[in-house]
């Protein structure tokens, strides 16, 4: 049986951008963002375009939040990222207008290749479509598409694609009722 | 269908009180609390008190715990609240004595109604009873009552009632056995 | 029915080092590893081996990590800490060659027994095997051995040992496929 080797991981091949970039971004966000110190949502909303996010009209970013690229990162009118959200964009994260991204909501767009001995990193978009909601401390992996209104319940883990107007719930996340909205 | 529009979001009905004191005390956590300084557990359950909350007798509180409002919070003689703990009280959250909250648990008093456009803030109280074990990285949700004795294993997600004397695992947390203390 | 009495908690058996070393050690880590600020992993290396830790070359340790003591843990070559990871070793952490430890991943060696007044602190060693992957923000539990080349999926609590190349998801974590390396 073959084995890893991370000493032949490579991946060079992935280039999210210049180091200078990259640099400055992470010593900004250690200041404004990955604080608890309450800098407004504007500032922040303002910061992020700066580093080629867009970001829509009154877009709500409570404290601690930590996105990994702006520049990969669209979030549309209205929409809150909570505290303590971790947005780990190594691809594109699009959050579609008035999602609610709870406190401790992790997007992840990592994996690797665990078949080849060299863990190949791979690289997937996720995208919350409209009026999505992600509870507490859920987590969304690597190319999920969240359809629209659909909700991922408090600590649950969505690894495939979630319908439109569903409740999804577990590790891994099933579908447990529809959600109708009055 | 109807959708939801986060900027008919309305939650000044929600009155947790006064911006003086929520500022003050914003400041005196992350001074006191949400730092990883080993400030002793006397001097935080003194700090509490000044800020309302009813703490009992030899109270432990381990470094960066995360308390939202102590004015809504009581906790009973002898019980430990653990590193990295979060305690999202929006409304009131009653631990009586000798219960363990262990490192990075999480307590979460909010909600929303997700079948209005408007996306309502529901908030419920949590009760543990006592000798409650709430283990790492675990969850109770919003108007969870855990019932004395009862314990939530590692990583799991209580959303109803938990049983007296009885362990629970899984999200949503089932019963899997029962507790008896010899 | 008897009941919980933290006051009769008595952990003075458990000696996991010297006051001085592990007060000396807490600043250490306060300034060099729970931090966002990126010291390299060739520095964090050379500190965790002064306070008797076993490392590897090549070891890659990101930001903010986490470890209780490091005279109790060793890692392997080529081994990756991923940011954020908490290495609770109360006990003996052993991480062997080429694990992938994903961003988020506690490994905790404490548990109580819950059966007695006293709350018995319980201390069990983990090991890693040779090429094991912890998923992001997935739990290993006091005890438990993940053998070689096994996977721990995101989110997911493994209480029990992992089989060698085997893929385990949920909580309790369930063998959902074999891995195979080509």
């Amino acid at each position: 049986m073959k084995k890893t080797a991370l000493d032949t991981f490579d991946n060079k091949g992935y280039k999210p951008g210049s180091i200078a970039k990259r640099s400055l971004w992470y010593v900004i966000k250690i200041l404004f963002f990955n604080t608890l110190i309450p800098f407004s949502s504007g500032l922040k909303r303002n910061i992020l375009r700066i580093f080629g996010a867009k970001i829509g009209k009154a877009v709500v970013i409570k404290p601690n939040v930590h996105i990994k690229y702006p520049w990969m990162l669209s979030i549309g009118d209205h929409s809150w990222i909570g505290e303590g959200v971790w947005i780990d964009n190594l691809g594109e994260v699009n959050i579609c207008a008035n999602c609610c991204i709870s406190q401790g909501a992790m997007l992840l767009c990592g994996n690797h290749n665990f078949s080849v001995s060299s863990f190949d990193l791979i690289v997937r978009n996720i995208t919350l479509e409209e009026g999505v909601w992600l509870g507490a401390k859920s987590i969304v992996t690597a190319g999920v598409t969240c359809h629209t209104h659909s909700v991922l319940s408090v600590g649950s883990v969505a690894s495939k694609d979630l319908e439109a107007f569903s409740i999804y719930r577990g590790n891994p996340a099933e579908k447990i009722k529809s959600r109708t909205l009055k």
